[in-house]
Formats: structure tokens, C-alpha cells, sequence
């Protein structure tokens, strides 16, 4: 465990400054116990880890972060990085290693490690590799943080964030994926930009299979409170069902394209995780299209995870909005659902 | 100049919900042009560039960010990445391009743009290739941002914030180096990690030369209002040159640790700039270690750039903080000033 | 004009610390007379006027700010209590006066200033006497200020933005009042309070004329992106109105319950007036329920102001969100016009 | 308890919006006992107490906000007023009582109830009667949050911090009073206006008693890291030291003067004690001028409280920076201590 960076000594010999430089006042007691810290564990120092991690520590959220990765020096590299930057930033003590135990006592651990696609790889070959690694990491996370929520960002998020599910043996409510919550708002954004407004004032879900089939929720698009189909209805624009459709064609297009200027995404994941983090640890009981155990929901049989609106806090999981779908749209959560199952059931987990 | 990622439109044909969405009040006049927001502009999207251009949009420091790199592929990749996350950060208009027009009217102009060493390939050979590629960039910045000021990031900083300075004509005071502004945050977290307290309350700075003939002030470093040096001698801790030099000596080796482990620098001198521009265009008169015209100071001579305290605001650099330095300290700016500007003189400018 | 609480000086005579403690670098120019920086005033130290400067200062949205009120000392106590925590906050020139030369170049005057009703005086009466004070006010920040937008905040807000808009000459984008935008926050919280959800994820506008007869969009409510309304249909839970009604009361209500409890309302306008100028002198183009010239929507005729979801940004008011109303809530909105003309009539303005 | 200002129902009857907008997922537990939140209690709804508890909800420090006052009414008003700006601020639970069971397990019990000197009343006579009430508020804090630290913001508070610790039985590291730290932020303030530089670039201390008896540690002031004594000396600055001890004069004179000019003091104590918070409860091991224990230090030799340069963090008072003083500024810090003293054997505690 490689607690700093610092091993300097101001003084020669025993006499050192740090224990001369502040004296102890009379009659205190030792911090009590149950005194506890906020902690965050990431596991995989690559961009999207690093990305998380920085935003994570801009905003304050934690007071200790560890970082975990298979290659001792890519963590080590990052956090001396970030302890750099310790006179801009509120103090927050950063671990790196490769071994769980720094991850010890973690409120939140956030897995973005994953098994890179090996030409010619078929995506179930590659999904296995995975799942061998989430066998190596989810225990050790267990170990060392029985009390953890965890948050699974390493794709496929939601086949994996129900891999995490069963080898955690963690409630379900503990266990969520950052699943659309990426997408919904590049979604957001898209539709802001569209008409110049604040990204902010735009309210619009992406829910479902992260990735090429999630399922855009038409309905439940509003901008600055006003419900957009409702308004072009009543405005007499033409509902062109084709254009709606290129705008969410866009969205899942989008990784791709940002992928092939630049090679990886790393801030809006960095910072959409962050958001979630957030609503997590300071228990800001908000919502976020997030992959949850969503059995029951829309008709689904199985033990699927899938994004749907969730409410977040400290717990975890508080729920989900009850949202209207339409039957084409749940329908397609049906698919997806099944789709995920015929995985699942190959993984043999 | 690509305004943004999107092209799509709601509605089909020439009824575009963009126009119908908002309507005008009446009785308005046009805004005024002397409305002026607030423009960073970064040149070089590389991983220094990025980290800075990321904590700068986080920081909400400028209403117009754009990215301009000699790739297009880049810059646009990490323009869609960072706009993705709109939803989470205050409203910023982000623009990335080949072509310096959307730099155009920028407050503040940060050039992160360098060669890179190739195997063999003598110091004063890389700098002359700098110096080309300077001679490219900044008549580009000035031709768009008459009245920017420009903050040189790329190394050696020193001698490149003089060939920027020559280069662009303006007035001294408009053109900063990053200089030792890293270096002494650093030293400021090594000392706080030492002594268990917050780097904020840590005072020490390097000057000079960024790299290695840096000037360590060993008597400007406090903690929490505690002058150091006297504190040692007061206490009768013997006070050892070499222990002291040894932690000088882990700042300058630290650059090339995270090299090494992680392959670059980014977030450390990501937040470092970030607090440069927060200083210069939220007019903080705060006092920070960068890179001046240092003519004059300590009996230096010539045209010389060397970090000194200065202090920054809205018009950049507004004055030098007199600190006294030993004849040995005063000594060595002298001679990295001899030794820059023996390379200034080799690169005919 | 007061610049500061302080006329001290380090050194005595001539020789002066301040003027040996920085030195100038060679070589500069003087910055530029474009360079600009921005700049609020509020007009009223009172309890609004307080809460409102305390939160934009601790914001960082001015670089300087100045306080005007009619009684010296007050405004003179504030600026010093507040400057005594310049420590703890981003730099920001604090400025107070009797004279309006203080609010000289302000981007955003904010007026708080009102007269206050006298026992057993007509409610015409008092509105006469504050028609009276913004003779006053207006003109000393138009002369001051012509670029400026202001905005008003003074109770009755929709009838005294109008004279302010009068008085100024100023196109209409550029007169804003406070309105309904912190009703409209309190109808947020009440209904996030009900549902043990974030108030950040509840939209819901109450528009019109700010006090009794403000119009509920029951419409425009949305949960994390779920239209209520709607969602109480498809569950068929039995949508009384009687039950939506109770809450607007309870939001009509709640200023008066504040005031009798604890004397004057501050924290909440505090925050949401500090949003407004976030949303203006950041170019948010972010969408609040707030009082502007209202003539030509929704059939309503004469130059009337009334609270709509309008756009924001730097040069004011950019448009109205094209919100579909009822007819009855139409006809509400035209009734509170018709009435606030009549009054208007009677101040010969 | 008020737990808040909300009654309402939007359904009629038993069927209730609440109970169908979320719906649970499957397979969750209940969240651990051992999960906990950050609560801040604030004793006495005054200018001073609302100052504070405005400050600390601005900057998202505690995860529920409870507050006590004798008077229903007041805090009750208070709560509304900030609960009505949930919509602009990160989610927290606020409550409002005359009943301390709203204080249950608080992490930091901020108390800033006071007596108010009548007319002719000698100054013990009005600590007597401020020890009653500290009689009767301290043991009810102990009762409701046993491992609480206590932040003492009342005057006299060097006393009342004595007081507070004897009633309250807890080890002296959880017993804090606000002391010096205002006094040594308004120093910096006017040595910072004095020179035009940043307040937070300027390190001064005043220590010892707070009010009319400090001590300023001239030895201790640096601005940007340069020590202004030592630089005054070199300047060949004629040090007068009427005219530093006129700057200490306008310090505690300040206070006075803004109470002569307002009626009271509330931003700059508010931002003080929310930056004492923000190290506690954060963790922030920064130093900061406060009222502990000072046995033992200086020679000091009873049980007396009085502003020191201390270490704060999550348990409290983590060390006193062990700050050289002159023999003259230890006297005084002696003779504070003595009459401290003959004050505390008075009251009979």
C-alpha cells in the first residue's frame, strides 16, 4: 500500500519536525470509533477510472479514494498525479496498489476495469473474459468492504452489473450499473443544442439496454417544464416519427463516433458517474436512469438489470418511477430483457 | 469551425420547433456590443491541454471554451466527449477546430502545443522545432485575440514564453509562462504529507528555472503561519542542508516519476493552470510562482523569462513580490538566466 | 463613496509598504479600457437586499458589487461585515454608499428598495409612495448604468417593474422582476417535501401576477421527467382539484406564514434572485418563471408585466417558453392583466 | 418537530401520489444500521445563528440541519425560509424545535444562544445568567448526541468554552469555541486592502482573548509567503509599531463598529464558523486560530480556554502549532489567562 508519495524527513536522526511542530492539548480522548470517513474505491486506473476519479475529487465527494489496477504503476503514476494537485483541492488522502486492501471500508466502489476486445474475439468470448475478472475482483471488493454499494460502469454494463450482483450476494439495491444515465444525457445535450436552451432544463430519458437497443422515452421529453410531443402536437408540427428516431440514432452513435476521433470516451462518463456518486453518498434521494434489478417492471420475468429511472441515496437504490411506457416501448424492454437472459444463461453464473 | 455536434432537427421541412418553442417579447432592442463574455482558448489537445481545458469547463470559468489542435480528428473527439456532459456543468459553449477563427476574442489563450523529443535528437534541436511550431501558432492567437493575454504551458517554458513574447509583440505583462507554478505545489504537498496537515496551509515556493536548476526559498516556507526555518532553529532541531535539498530534490525528480509510471503529467498541471486563469480572469490579485519578463530582478540582465511570485489579475501580470533571497539563491537565477539566454541567442530571434 | 474599512498604513511618512512590496515588471502596457469586469449592484440593504448580496458574493458571480440605501450607516455596517470575511471567499470589491455613483458600469442593478405600508394606509396609497421612491432610484442608475439590466424585486413586483421599465427607457429585455420565480421554487419544495424526493428533480411553474392571484400550471408538473398529471390519470387515481388547489394556497401562503413567523422572508428570494443573475451574467439561457412584458401572449393586451417561463441570458430576456395554458388559466392570467392595467392607470405613469 | 412545513396530499383518501409514483425493486435489505449522515445542529435562531446555518446549507456540509431556539416562532420561520430554496440547493433535511430531540446525534452542535446585556447590568452579572442558560442547553446537547463536537459561538466565549466543557463532561478536543479565528480573518483583511492583494494570499493571527485583550502575532504575518516583518527590516522600513498596533486597534474596534453601524454582526462570523465546520467535518487537518485548552502552553497553568493556531479535523482538535511568541506576547497571553480565571472562580463551576 503506498500511503504517499513522501518519504522525506525535514530532520536528521530521530528529532523530526512533524512531531515537534504541533503539541497535543491536555485532557482529550481518542476519536471514538464509530467516527466514520466517506470513502470511494476505483477499480482500473484507465481513462474512464482516472476521468471518474478526478471529477470524484474535484467535487469533494470523498475523504479517502483508492485507486486498484492489475498494473502496479498506472495507479501509482495517477495518484502521485493527484497528490500534486493537494494545495488546489479540498484534502483527500488517495491510496493506489494492486491489492484490495487499500479499497478496505469503501462506501462506494466503482468497477471500470474490463477485457479489451482481441481481434476476431466473438462478444461472448470477450463477455467471458470479463466474467473471469469480476470473479477475481468482486470478492476481494467484498472482503474488504462488506457494506459497499457497488457501481458497475465496465461494459457490458448490464450483463456485468448482474455478474456483480451474484458473485457480491449483495441486496439489490447495492448493486447498480451506471447503465443509460450516460446516455440519456448526451441526449440531453443533443436536444438542448437543437434548440439552444440550457442542457440542464432539458428533461429526457434513455432507458433500457445501454447501448444500441436502449429505448428512448418520447414521452417523457420536456424542456424548461413544457412537454415537448404535447407542444408540437398542439403547435400542428408535423410528429415525424423518422426524425425523432435520427436524433436517438445519434445518441448511440455518439460513443462510436467519439471513440474514432479520440480513441476512448472518458469525461461525460467521468462526470455522469460522479453525478451518481453524488446522489449516493450525500443521499440526495434524486433520479437517474441507472441499471437496476428490474424484474417485475413492464412485465419482466427474469433476473435482468436494465436501466430504468431510479430513484438514488445513501441506501442505494430507492426505487423506481413508476413511468408510463408505451407497449412499444415496453415491449422492447421485454426484448432486451430477453436478450440478456439467453446471456446470461450461457455464462453459466 | 464546427459549432457543435448536433445537425438534427425536430421537425421536418422548413417548421422547425426551435423557432416555435420560444417566442419574443415585444419592445426589445438587439444586445449591446459591448456585452462581452468570457473565452479560453487551449492550443493543443493532448492530454496537458485537455486535463486543463476539463478542470477550467468544471470550474465554470469562461462562457466560450475552443480547442485547437493541428489534428482535427482530436480536438472534435474531445469537444463531443466533454459536451456530452452538459447536463452536469454550468452552460459553456465549446468549439474545436484545425483553424485558429475560433479562437477568435479570447481573454486568455493557453498554449499546451509542443514537438515531441525523437530518439537522438540533440535539446537545442527539439527547441528550434518548438520554435517553428511557435512561430506557426502565435501569430495565428494574435491575429484573432489582439488582446488576449497568453499563458505558455508547453517546455522549456521559459525560454518558450520569451519566443511567445517576441513573437506576439504584446506587453510583457500579457504573457505568463506556468513556470514553477507546479514545482511549488509540489513542494507544498511533500512538506504538508510530511507533517500531516492540509497543503493549503502550506506556503514555499520554487522559483527560477522550471526543471532542474529550479531555487527552492527555504526561508519563504510556512505552515499554517509557522515560518519553518526559524521554527528549526528555535527548537534546536539541527538544520541539515542535504535533508532540506532532499526534498527539493524528490519535486524536480517527481515529474519524471509520473512519467514514468503513467507515461505524462496531466491532472496536477491541469488544476495548476486552471488556478493561473481563475487568478487572471476573475481578477483575484493573488500572488503564484509563474514565468515573468524577469529583467531586473536579483541583477538579471537581459530578456529573460524566469519564475518569480507575481502577482495576476485582469490584465495579467501586475507586479513581482519582492521577496529577499540569499546571495547563493539570488546567484543561481543569475546564472539559469546566463544559461537561457546563451539558448535564446543560439535560436536567432 | 467608501472604498474600504481602511485608511491604515504599515510604514509611517511617505514610505509606504504597499508601494515597496510588489515592483513592477519591465515592458508592460497599461490593460486595455475593453478589458471589463462584472459588475452588481443592489439597491436596498434591507433583510432581501442582505440575503441576496451575501449569497452573490458567496457565489463568486461579481467582481465587484455595490450596496445602495437611502440610510448610510446600514449599507456601510453591511459592506464591512461582509468584507471581514474576505478570507474565506474569491476576491470581490465591495462597495457602499448613499450615492449611486457607486453602481457606476453595473451589468446587473438589483432593486430592493420599498417603501413599507403604514397602519391603516390604502394599498394604492403605498404604491403611490414606492412609485415615488423608484423616481428616485431609477433615474440615478439608469444615469450610472445605461447599459445595465435591472432587476426588480420590490413588492408589487409586476407593477413596479413596468414603471422601473418606464422610468428607464430601457427596451424590455432588458427590465426583469423577480416574480413568480420564488413561488414557483416554493411549489417545487412543497411538492418534493410530499413526495420525499429531490426538489431539484420536481418542474412545476406558478406564472402570472406574483402574490394572491398567481396561476398553478398543474400542466407543467413533472417528477424526474414524469408528467404527474398524467401519471394520476393512467393510475386512475381520482384527480380532485380541490386537493392541487390546497397546495398553490399553501405556496400563497407560505410568504405570509414566514413573515408572521420570523417577521420577513430573506433566505429563499436570497437564492432565488441570486439564480436569476446566474442565469443573466453567465449566459445560461436557462428557463425561470419570472415578470416580463407580457403583452401579445396569450391574448393579453396592454403593456403589462406578468410572470412567464422566460429564457435568460446575457442580454436579458430571450424569449417566452411557448407553454400551452387552459383556458381557464388564460383567462386568470388576462384577469390579472386587466387588473394590474387599471391599477396602472391610476399612477399616471 | 417540525419535520417540515408540508401537510398536503395530493390524492384524496388513503390512495396516495407518494406510495404509487416509485415503486421498490426486488431482492433489496434494509440499509445498515451503521450507515450514517452528517448532521449540524445550530443552538440560538439569531443573526449570528442564521448567518452560520445559511452558510453551512450553501456549501452542502451537513446532510440534515437542526435547529433550537427558546422561541418557537423564530426557528420555525427560519426553516421555512430556507426550506423554500430546496430547488437551488443541494438536498437537506431541515428541522426546527424548542425540543433538543431534533439535535439527536449530531456530529457538530454549533452554539450561538446568548443573553443580552440590560441596561446597567455589570459584566458577571450577565455571565451568570449566560452560564444558566448554558446550564440548561449544554446537558440537553450531551443527553441527545453523546459523541458531538461543541462549538462554542457565544460571548463571552473563551469563558463560555470553559463552561461548556466542564458541563458537558467531554474530553477538551471536542469542545472548540470560535474564538480568534474572526478577529485574525479581519486582520487579514485590512493587511490585504491595505497592500491590494487577495485576503486569502495574506497569513496573520491574532491569538489569545477574544475581544479587547487579543494579541496580534506581528511575527507571524506573511503576504504571498513573504514575511512582512523581516521584509520591512531589509526595506530599511522604518517599523513603527504604534502604527501596527493601530491596525490591531481597527481590528477590534471592527467589531464594534459594524454593531454601532447595523446593530450586529452575522456574514463574516457566519462564514467563519462554516469554514471551522467545513475542517471538522471534512477532515481537513488545517490550522486555524480557535479557543482550546491552553494548559500547559506558554506557561499558561489553569483550566483556561484561549485562542491558539489549532489543528482541526474529524475528532476535533487535533494539536496546537507550536508558534513562537515573544516574552511580551506570552505575558499577555498569561495575564488573558489570569484574568480568565479570577472570572471562571466567580461563577462557582
Amino acid at each position: 500500500m503506498q500511503k504517499s508519495a513522501s518519504s522525506s524527513s525535514f530532520g536528521p536522526g530521530g528529532l523530526d519536525i512533524a512531531q515537534s511542530f504541533f503539541k497535543p492539548i491536555q485532557k482529550t480522548s481518542p476519536p471514538s470509533p464509530t467516527k466514520r470517513h466517506t470513502k470511494i474505491s476505483v477499480i482500473g486506473a484507465g481513462n474512464v477510472g482516472m476521468a471518474i476519479t478526478q471529477t470524484v475529487l474535484t467535487q469533494g465527494l470523498a475523504d479517502e479514494l483508492a485507486l486498484v489496477d492489475a498494473n502496479p504503476d498506472k495507479p501509482r503514476g495517477e495518484m502521485l498525479d493527484l497528490q500534486h494537485a493537494a494545495a488546489f483541492l479540498p484534502r483527500t488522502t488517495i491510496l493506489a496498489s494492486v491489492d484490495y486492501s487499500v479499497t478496505s471500508g469503501s462506501d462506494l466502489c466503482i468497477v471500470t476495469a474490463g477485457a479489451r476486445q482481441n481481434p476476431g474475439e466473438s462478444r461472448l468470448n470477450l463477455l467471458q473474459r470479463n466474467v473471469a475478472l469480476y470473479e477475481k475482483i468482486v470478492p476481494q471488493i467484498v472482503k474488504y468492504s462488506p457494506e459497499t454499494i457497488l457501481m458497475i460502469v465496465s461494459n457490458p454494463v448490464d450483463v456485468l452489473t448482474y455478474i456483480a450482483w451474484k458473485l457480491s450476494g449483495f441486496p439489490s439495491n447495492r448493486v447498480i450499473g451506471s447503465g443509460t444515465n450516460l446516455d440519456s444525457s448526451r441526449f440531453r445535450f443533443l436536444i438542448a443544442d437543437h434548440l439552444d436552451v440550457n442542457a440542464q432544463d432539458v428533461q429526457a430519458y434513455i432507458v433500457g439496454e445501454h447501448g444500441d437497443s436502449s429505448v428512448a422515452l418520447w414521452s417523457s421529453i420536456s424542456v424548461g417544464g413544457v412537454p415537448v410531443l404535447s407542444f408540437l402536437e398542439r403547435q400542428q408540427i408535423v410528429y415525424e416519427k423518422e426524425t425523432l428516431e435520427k436524433i436517438h440514432k445519434q445518441v448511440v452513435e455518439s460513443a462510436y463516433e467519439v471513440i474514432s476521433l479520440k480513441g476512448y470516451t472518458s469525461w461525460a462518463i467521468g462526470y455522469s458517474v460522479a453525478s451518481l456518486a453524488r446522489a449516493i453518498l450525500r443521499g440526495q434521494r434524486s433520479i437517474h436512469p441507472v441499471s437496476v434489478l428490474a424484474k417485475g417492471f413492464y412485465d419482466i420475468g427474469g433476473d435482468v438489470f436494465l436501466s430504468l429511472p431510479a430513484q438514488l441515496g445513501r441506501s442505494g437504490v430507492l426505487g423506481v418511477a413508476n413511468v408510463h411506457l408505451t407497449d412499444e416501448e415496453a415491449q422492447k424492454l421485454r426484448d432486451s430483457a430477453k436478450t440478456i437472459l439467453e446471456v446470461q444463461s450461457k455464462l453459466g453464473i
